[in-house]
Protein backbone atom coordinates (compact mmCIF):
# COMPACT_ATOMS: atom_id res chain seq x y z
CA UNK A 1 0.00 0.00 0.00
CA UNK A 2 1.14 3.54 -0.73
CA UNK A 3 2.17 5.54 2.51
CA UNK A 4 -0.03 8.55 1.25
CA UNK A 5 -2.98 6.36 1.40
CA UNK A 6 -2.44 5.15 4.76
CA UNK A 7 -4.86 7.79 6.88
CA UNK A 8 -3.46 10.36 8.64
CA UNK A 9 -5.36 9.03 11.82
CA UNK A 10 -3.66 5.80 11.72
CA UNK A 11 0.26 7.35 11.06
CA UNK A 12 -0.66 9.73 14.13
CA UNK A 13 -1.34 6.52 16.30
CA UNK A 14 2.34 4.76 15.53
CA UNK A 15 4.49 7.37 17.47
CA UNK A 16 2.15 6.65 20.31
CA UNK A 17 2.66 2.91 19.88
CA UNK A 18 6.17 3.21 19.39
CA UNK A 19 6.82 5.23 22.54
CA UNK A 20 4.84 3.04 24.47
CA UNK A 21 6.39 -0.23 23.43
CA UNK A 22 9.72 1.59 24.29
CA UNK A 23 8.49 2.56 27.62
CA UNK A 24 7.73 -1.02 27.87
CA UNK A 25 11.05 -2.35 26.93
CA UNK A 26 12.66 -0.05 29.02
CA UNK A 27 10.45 -1.72 31.78
CA UNK A 28 11.71 -4.24 30.87
CA UNK A 29 8.91 -5.91 29.52
CA UNK A 30 9.67 -7.87 26.06
CA UNK A 31 6.57 -9.30 24.68
CA UNK A 32 2.81 -8.13 24.80
CA UNK A 33 -0.73 -8.49 23.73
CA UNK A 34 -2.77 -5.61 21.21
CA UNK A 35 -4.91 -5.75 24.36
CA UNK A 36 -2.14 -4.67 26.93
CA UNK A 37 -0.51 -2.42 24.21
CA UNK A 38 -4.23 -1.19 23.99
CA UNK A 39 -4.82 -0.86 27.77
CA UNK A 40 -1.73 0.99 28.10
CA UNK A 41 -2.34 3.65 25.80
CA UNK A 42 -6.60 3.82 26.06
CA UNK A 43 -7.85 2.32 22.66
CA UNK A 44 -9.13 -1.15 21.53
CA UNK A 45 -6.84 -4.32 21.14
CA UNK A 46 -9.19 -4.28 17.72
CA UNK A 47 -8.07 -0.87 16.74
CA UNK A 48 -4.15 -2.00 16.94
CA UNK A 49 -4.30 -4.94 15.05
CA UNK A 50 -6.52 -3.29 12.42
CA UNK A 51 -3.81 -0.38 12.59
CA UNK A 52 -0.88 -2.71 12.58
CA UNK A 53 -2.62 -4.48 9.90
CA UNK A 54 -1.80 -1.97 7.38
CA UNK A 55 1.90 -2.12 7.53
CA UNK A 56 2.03 -5.83 7.73
CA UNK A 57 2.39 -8.82 9.76
CA UNK A 58 3.52 -8.23 13.03
CA UNK A 59 2.54 -10.29 15.55
CA UNK A 60 1.35 -14.36 16.09
CA UNK A 61 -2.31 -15.05 17.04
CA UNK A 62 -2.05 -16.45 20.51
CA UNK A 63 1.75 -15.61 21.09
CA UNK A 64 1.51 -11.34 20.63
CA UNK A 65 4.38 -9.16 19.59
CA UNK A 66 7.96 -9.26 20.35
CA UNK A 67 8.67 -5.90 21.50
CA UNK A 68 12.22 -5.27 20.25
CA UNK A 69 10.92 -6.50 16.78
CA UNK A 70 7.73 -4.06 17.08
CA UNK A 71 9.81 -1.28 18.17
CA UNK A 72 12.32 -2.29 15.27
CA UNK A 73 9.71 -2.10 12.63
CA UNK A 74 7.86 1.17 13.87
CA UNK A 75 11.18 2.57 13.77
CA UNK A 76 11.90 2.04 10.24
CA UNK A 77 8.02 2.86 9.13
CA UNK A 78 8.42 6.23 10.48
CA UNK A 79 11.53 6.53 9.46
CA UNK A 80 13.51 7.24 12.80
CA UNK A 81 15.56 4.05 12.30
CA UNK A 82 18.01 6.91 11.91
CA UNK A 83 18.45 10.46 13.04
CA UNK A 84 17.40 13.30 11.66
CA UNK A 85 19.08 16.75 11.97
CA UNK A 86 16.69 19.77 13.23
CA UNK A 87 17.45 23.19 13.41
CA UNK A 88 15.68 25.33 15.99
CA UNK A 89 14.72 28.50 15.18
CA UNK A 90 14.08 31.09 17.84
CA UNK A 91 15.61 30.65 21.13
CA UNK A 92 13.77 32.88 23.87
CA UNK A 93 12.79 30.61 26.79
CA UNK A 94 10.61 28.35 24.75
CA UNK A 95 13.21 27.45 22.22
CA UNK A 96 15.87 27.31 25.04
CA UNK A 97 13.47 24.72 26.75
CA UNK A 98 13.29 22.60 23.49
CA UNK A 99 16.34 22.35 22.93
CA UNK A 100 17.03 21.09 26.59
CA UNK A 101 14.40 18.43 26.07
CA UNK A 102 16.29 15.56 27.06
CA UNK A 103 14.34 12.75 24.91
CA UNK A 104 15.46 13.93 21.29
CA UNK A 105 18.56 12.10 20.76
CA UNK A 106 17.25 8.01 21.53
CA UNK A 107 13.90 8.64 19.61
CA UNK A 108 15.26 9.99 16.01
CA UNK A 109 16.16 13.48 16.44
CA UNK A 110 19.22 15.81 16.85
CA UNK A 111 18.99 19.35 16.99
CA UNK A 112 22.42 20.62 15.71
CA UNK A 113 21.68 24.39 14.31
CA UNK A 114 20.04 26.98 16.46
CA UNK A 115 18.98 30.68 15.17
CA UNK A 116 17.74 33.83 16.33
CA UNK A 117 18.11 37.28 15.42
CA UNK A 118 18.80 38.71 19.03
CA UNK A 119 22.14 40.20 18.97
CA UNK A 120 22.51 40.09 22.48
CA UNK A 121 21.92 35.80 21.74
CA UNK A 122 23.94 35.48 18.51
CA UNK A 123 27.08 33.84 19.30
CA UNK A 124 26.16 32.21 23.35
CA UNK A 125 25.60 29.03 23.46
CA UNK A 126 22.24 26.32 24.16
CA UNK A 127 23.99 23.33 25.58
CA UNK A 128 26.40 22.40 22.86
CA UNK A 129 25.26 24.49 20.33
CA UNK A 130 26.14 27.55 19.41
CA UNK A 131 23.00 30.61 18.24
CA UNK A 132 23.66 31.37 14.70
CA UNK A 133 22.55 34.33 13.36
CA UNK A 134 18.95 34.75 11.33
CA UNK A 135 20.14 36.17 8.59
CA UNK A 136 22.28 33.35 7.60
CA UNK A 137 19.59 30.79 8.19
CA UNK A 138 18.68 29.59 4.33
CA UNK A 139 22.17 29.17 3.46
CA UNK A 140 23.13 27.29 6.36
CA UNK A 141 20.21 25.22 6.46
CA UNK A 142 20.55 24.25 3.05
CA UNK A 143 24.37 23.66 2.99
CA UNK A 144 23.49 21.05 6.08
CA UNK A 145 20.79 19.81 4.25
CA UNK A 146 18.45 20.09 7.05
CA UNK A 147 15.06 19.03 6.05
CA UNK A 148 13.36 19.78 9.91
CA UNK A 149 12.80 22.96 11.63
CA UNK A 150 11.36 23.37 14.56
CA UNK A 151 10.11 27.20 15.05
CA UNK A 152 9.97 28.96 18.02
CA UNK A 153 9.64 32.64 16.83
CA UNK A 154 7.29 34.95 17.87
CA UNK A 155 3.83 34.39 15.97
CA UNK A 156 4.36 38.08 14.33
CA UNK A 157 7.12 36.84 11.83
CA UNK A 158 6.01 32.76 11.83
CA UNK A 159 4.78 33.27 9.04
CA UNK A 160 8.06 35.11 7.41
CA UNK A 161 10.54 32.43 8.59
CA UNK A 162 8.98 29.68 8.10
CA UNK A 163 8.96 31.06 4.21
CA UNK A 164 12.57 31.12 4.58
CA UNK A 165 12.99 27.79 5.81
CA UNK A 166 10.68 26.46 2.44
CA UNK A 167 13.35 28.51 0.72
CA UNK A 168 16.31 27.10 2.59
CA UNK A 169 14.92 23.02 1.34
CA UNK A 170 13.16 22.32 4.84
CA UNK A 171 10.46 20.17 4.26
CA UNK A 172 8.75 19.61 7.65
CA UNK A 173 8.12 22.43 10.21
CA UNK A 174 6.80 22.02 14.15
CA UNK A 175 5.54 25.23 14.62
CA UNK A 176 5.11 26.54 18.16
CA UNK A 177 4.25 29.55 17.23
CA UNK A 178 0.71 30.67 18.56
CA UNK A 179 -0.81 31.19 14.49
CA UNK A 180 -1.29 29.01 11.89
CA UNK A 181 1.14 28.93 8.54
CA UNK A 182 -0.23 29.27 5.59
CA UNK A 183 2.18 26.99 3.94
CA UNK A 184 2.41 24.78 0.39
CA UNK A 185 1.26 21.57 1.42
CA UNK A 186 2.38 19.11 -1.37
CA UNK A 187 6.18 20.64 -0.48
CA UNK A 188 6.31 20.88 3.34
CA UNK A 189 4.58 18.91 6.31
CA UNK A 190 3.85 21.54 9.50
CA UNK A 191 2.64 19.89 12.88
CA UNK A 192 1.22 22.76 15.03
CA UNK A 193 2.07 22.62 18.64
CA UNK A 194 -0.91 24.65 20.25
CA UNK A 195 -1.84 23.99 23.94
CA UNK A 196 -5.47 25.24 23.72
CA UNK A 197 -6.28 23.01 21.02
CA UNK A 198 -5.44 19.86 23.73
CA UNK A 199 -7.21 22.22 26.80
CA UNK A 200 -10.01 22.44 24.95
CA UNK A 201 -10.05 19.09 24.24
CA UNK A 202 -10.45 18.18 27.86
CA UNK A 203 -13.08 20.67 28.78
CA UNK A 204 -15.49 18.89 26.22
CA UNK A 205 -15.67 16.71 29.31
CA UNK A 206 -15.93 18.78 31.84
CA UNK A 207 -18.47 20.81 33.23
CA UNK B 1 -26.23 11.98 22.43
CA UNK B 2 -24.36 11.76 25.63
CA UNK B 3 -20.87 13.14 25.32
CA UNK B 4 -18.89 10.11 26.20
CA UNK B 5 -20.34 8.51 23.54
CA UNK B 6 -18.66 10.84 20.77
CA UNK B 7 -15.69 9.06 19.73
CA UNK B 8 -12.70 11.19 21.31
CA UNK B 9 -11.14 11.82 17.60
CA UNK B 10 -13.88 13.69 16.56
CA UNK B 11 -13.49 16.16 19.72
CA UNK B 12 -10.06 16.77 19.00
CA UNK B 13 -11.09 18.10 15.69
CA UNK B 14 -13.84 20.01 17.45
CA UNK B 15 -10.86 22.80 18.87
CA UNK B 16 -9.46 22.57 15.31
CA UNK B 17 -12.98 23.91 13.57
CA UNK B 18 -13.26 26.08 16.09
CA UNK B 19 -9.71 27.70 15.89
CA UNK B 20 -10.06 28.09 12.08
CA UNK B 21 -13.54 29.75 12.80
CA UNK B 22 -12.19 32.43 14.66
CA UNK B 23 -9.18 33.29 12.68
CA UNK B 24 -11.75 33.49 9.68
CA UNK B 25 -13.89 36.00 11.42
CA UNK B 26 -10.85 38.01 11.86
CA UNK B 27 -10.23 37.93 8.74
CA UNK B 28 -13.18 39.56 8.21
CA UNK B 29 -15.66 36.49 6.87
CA UNK B 30 -18.77 35.60 8.35
CA UNK B 31 -20.20 32.80 6.13
CA UNK B 32 -18.54 29.90 5.21
CA UNK B 33 -19.68 26.52 3.58
CA UNK B 34 -17.79 22.57 4.65
CA UNK B 35 -15.94 22.87 1.42
CA UNK B 36 -14.20 25.59 2.45
CA UNK B 37 -13.64 24.97 6.05
CA UNK B 38 -12.36 21.70 5.07
CA UNK B 39 -9.97 23.21 2.56
CA UNK B 40 -8.80 25.41 5.30
CA UNK B 41 -8.21 22.39 7.65
CA UNK B 42 -7.46 19.59 4.88
CA UNK B 43 -9.97 17.89 5.67
CA UNK B 44 -13.15 16.34 3.50
CA UNK B 45 -16.70 18.49 3.74
CA UNK B 46 -18.15 15.39 4.25
CA UNK B 47 -16.15 15.24 7.13
CA UNK B 48 -16.99 18.05 8.22
CA UNK B 49 -20.82 17.76 7.81
CA UNK B 50 -20.56 14.18 9.32
CA UNK B 51 -18.39 15.43 12.69
CA UNK B 52 -20.73 18.82 13.39
CA UNK B 53 -24.30 16.62 12.65
CA UNK B 54 -23.27 14.76 16.08
CA UNK B 55 -23.89 17.81 18.16
CA UNK B 56 -26.92 19.24 16.03
CA UNK B 57 -28.18 21.50 12.83
CA UNK B 58 -25.86 23.77 12.34
CA UNK B 59 -26.07 25.00 8.90
CA UNK B 60 -28.33 25.19 5.94
CA UNK B 61 -28.28 23.38 2.59
CA UNK B 62 -26.91 25.56 0.39
CA UNK B 63 -26.48 28.62 2.21
CA UNK B 64 -23.73 27.31 4.28
CA UNK B 65 -22.68 28.14 8.28
CA UNK B 66 -23.07 31.72 10.07
CA UNK B 67 -19.57 31.73 11.55
CA UNK B 68 -20.32 33.75 14.16
CA UNK B 69 -23.27 31.00 15.04
CA UNK B 70 -21.23 28.28 14.35
CA UNK B 71 -18.16 29.94 16.79
CA UNK B 72 -20.77 30.33 19.49
CA UNK B 73 -22.04 26.64 19.27
CA UNK B 74 -18.91 25.34 19.04
CA UNK B 75 -17.43 27.11 22.55
CA UNK B 76 -20.48 25.67 24.33
CA UNK B 77 -19.76 22.20 23.34
CA UNK B 78 -16.55 22.46 24.31
CA UNK B 79 -16.99 25.05 27.47
CA UNK B 80 -15.05 27.32 26.06
CA UNK B 81 -18.03 30.12 26.45
CA UNK B 82 -16.30 30.86 30.02
CA UNK B 83 -12.85 31.20 31.20
CA UNK B 84 -11.52 28.53 32.80
CA UNK B 85 -8.98 29.35 35.64
CA UNK B 86 -5.54 27.70 35.17
CA UNK B 87 -2.54 26.79 37.83
CA UNK B 88 0.81 26.22 36.00
CA UNK B 89 3.25 24.16 37.77
CA UNK B 90 7.01 25.03 36.87
CA UNK B 91 8.20 28.46 35.78
CA UNK B 92 11.31 27.55 34.03
CA UNK B 93 12.32 28.59 30.76
CA UNK B 94 9.40 26.38 29.24
CA UNK B 95 6.43 27.26 32.16
CA UNK B 96 7.85 31.05 31.53
CA UNK B 97 7.20 30.87 27.77
CA UNK B 98 3.97 29.03 28.59
CA UNK B 99 2.61 31.80 31.04
CA UNK B 100 3.07 34.53 28.09
CA UNK B 101 1.77 32.60 25.31
CA UNK B 102 -0.60 35.40 24.62
CA UNK B 103 -3.40 33.12 23.14
CA UNK B 104 -5.13 31.92 26.06
CA UNK B 105 -7.21 34.63 27.65
CA UNK B 106 -10.00 35.12 24.19
CA UNK B 107 -9.57 31.48 23.72
CA UNK B 108 -10.86 30.03 27.06
CA UNK B 109 -8.15 30.03 29.70
CA UNK B 110 -6.54 32.22 32.02
CA UNK B 111 -3.57 30.98 33.90
CA UNK B 112 -4.13 32.36 37.67
CA UNK B 113 -1.33 30.46 39.81
CA UNK B 114 2.31 29.45 39.39
CA UNK B 115 4.39 27.37 41.26
CA UNK B 116 7.86 26.66 41.46
CA UNK B 117 10.06 24.55 44.25
CA UNK B 118 13.20 26.83 43.68
CA UNK B 119 14.03 29.36 46.04
CA UNK B 120 15.36 31.70 43.82
CA UNK B 121 12.19 31.81 41.82
CA UNK B 122 9.21 31.69 44.32
CA UNK B 123 8.06 35.29 45.07
CA UNK B 124 9.56 36.56 41.59
CA UNK B 125 6.91 37.68 38.74
CA UNK B 126 5.80 35.90 35.51
CA UNK B 127 3.73 38.06 33.70
CA UNK B 128 1.29 39.45 36.17
CA UNK B 129 1.75 36.12 38.51
CA UNK B 130 3.89 36.01 41.51
CA UNK B 131 5.45 32.31 41.74
CA UNK B 132 4.64 30.39 44.59
CA UNK B 133 6.39 28.25 46.57
CA UNK B 134 5.09 24.60 45.27
CA UNK B 135 4.77 23.52 48.94
CA UNK B 136 1.95 25.56 49.24
CA UNK B 137 0.18 24.17 45.77
CA UNK B 138 -2.45 21.52 46.68
CA UNK B 139 -3.97 23.31 49.33
CA UNK B 140 -3.75 26.69 47.13
CA UNK B 141 -4.73 24.86 44.12
CA UNK B 142 -8.17 23.38 46.34
CA UNK B 143 -9.34 26.49 48.55
CA UNK B 144 -9.04 28.04 44.55
CA UNK B 145 -10.90 25.47 43.07
CA UNK B 146 -9.05 25.45 40.07
CA UNK B 147 -9.74 22.41 37.99
CA UNK B 148 -7.06 22.21 34.83
CA UNK B 149 -3.22 22.38 35.46
CA UNK B 150 -0.39 22.52 33.08
CA UNK B 151 2.77 20.53 34.04
CA UNK B 152 6.55 22.04 32.79
CA UNK B 153 8.29 20.39 35.72
CA UNK B 154 11.37 18.02 34.64
CA UNK B 155 10.35 14.55 33.58
CA UNK B 156 11.83 13.22 36.93
CA UNK B 157 9.41 14.92 39.12
CA UNK B 158 6.40 15.00 37.00
CA UNK B 159 4.53 12.08 38.23
CA UNK B 160 4.60 13.19 42.00
CA UNK B 161 3.54 16.56 41.01
CA UNK B 162 0.74 15.71 39.09
CA UNK B 163 -0.63 12.89 41.80
CA UNK B 164 -0.14 15.64 44.37
CA UNK B 165 -2.48 17.94 41.48
CA UNK B 166 -5.10 15.13 41.36
CA UNK B 167 -5.41 15.26 45.57
CA UNK B 168 -5.63 19.35 44.97
CA UNK B 169 -8.75 18.41 43.10
CA UNK B 170 -7.54 18.88 39.34
CA UNK B 171 -9.13 16.96 36.98
CA UNK B 172 -7.49 17.98 34.07
CA UNK B 173 -3.33 18.02 33.30
CA UNK B 174 -1.93 19.02 29.89
CA UNK B 175 1.28 17.72 30.23
CA UNK B 176 4.60 19.18 28.97
CA UNK B 177 6.97 16.69 31.09
CA UNK B 178 8.86 14.32 29.06
CA UNK B 179 7.39 11.13 30.61
CA UNK B 180 3.94 9.37 30.14
CA UNK B 181 1.88 10.12 33.37
CA UNK B 182 0.49 6.94 35.40
CA UNK B 183 -2.96 8.24 36.56
CA UNK B 184 -6.55 7.39 36.90
CA UNK B 185 -8.60 8.11 33.98
CA UNK B 186 -11.86 8.46 35.27
CA UNK B 187 -10.92 10.93 37.75
CA UNK B 188 -8.43 13.03 35.56
CA UNK B 189 -8.15 14.24 31.85
CA UNK B 190 -4.61 13.99 30.51
CA UNK B 191 -3.02 15.15 27.31
CA UNK B 192 0.79 15.20 26.49
CA UNK B 193 2.43 17.21 24.26
CA UNK B 194 5.31 15.57 23.10
CA UNK B 195 7.18 17.24 20.01
CA UNK B 196 8.55 13.80 19.31
CA UNK B 197 5.00 12.21 18.74
CA UNK B 198 4.97 15.05 16.40
CA UNK B 199 8.20 14.97 14.53
CA UNK B 200 7.58 11.12 13.74
CA UNK B 201 4.19 11.81 12.34
CA UNK B 202 5.65 13.80 9.76
CA UNK B 203 9.24 11.81 9.41
CA UNK B 204 6.85 9.28 8.20
CA UNK B 205 6.21 10.78 4.78
CA UNK B 206 9.85 12.15 4.61
CA UNK B 207 12.56 9.87 3.04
Amino acid sequence: MNKVDIPAIIVARLPIYLETLELMYKEGIYKTSSRELGDRIGITAAQIRKDLSQFGEFGKQGTGYSIPNLVAELRKILHVDKIWDVALVGTGNLGTAIARYPEFNHRGFRIVMCFDSDPALIGTKVGDITIEDSATMIERIREANIKIAMLTVPGSIAQQVADDLVKAGVTAILNYAPVALNMPPDIIHVQHIDPILQLQQMTYYMD
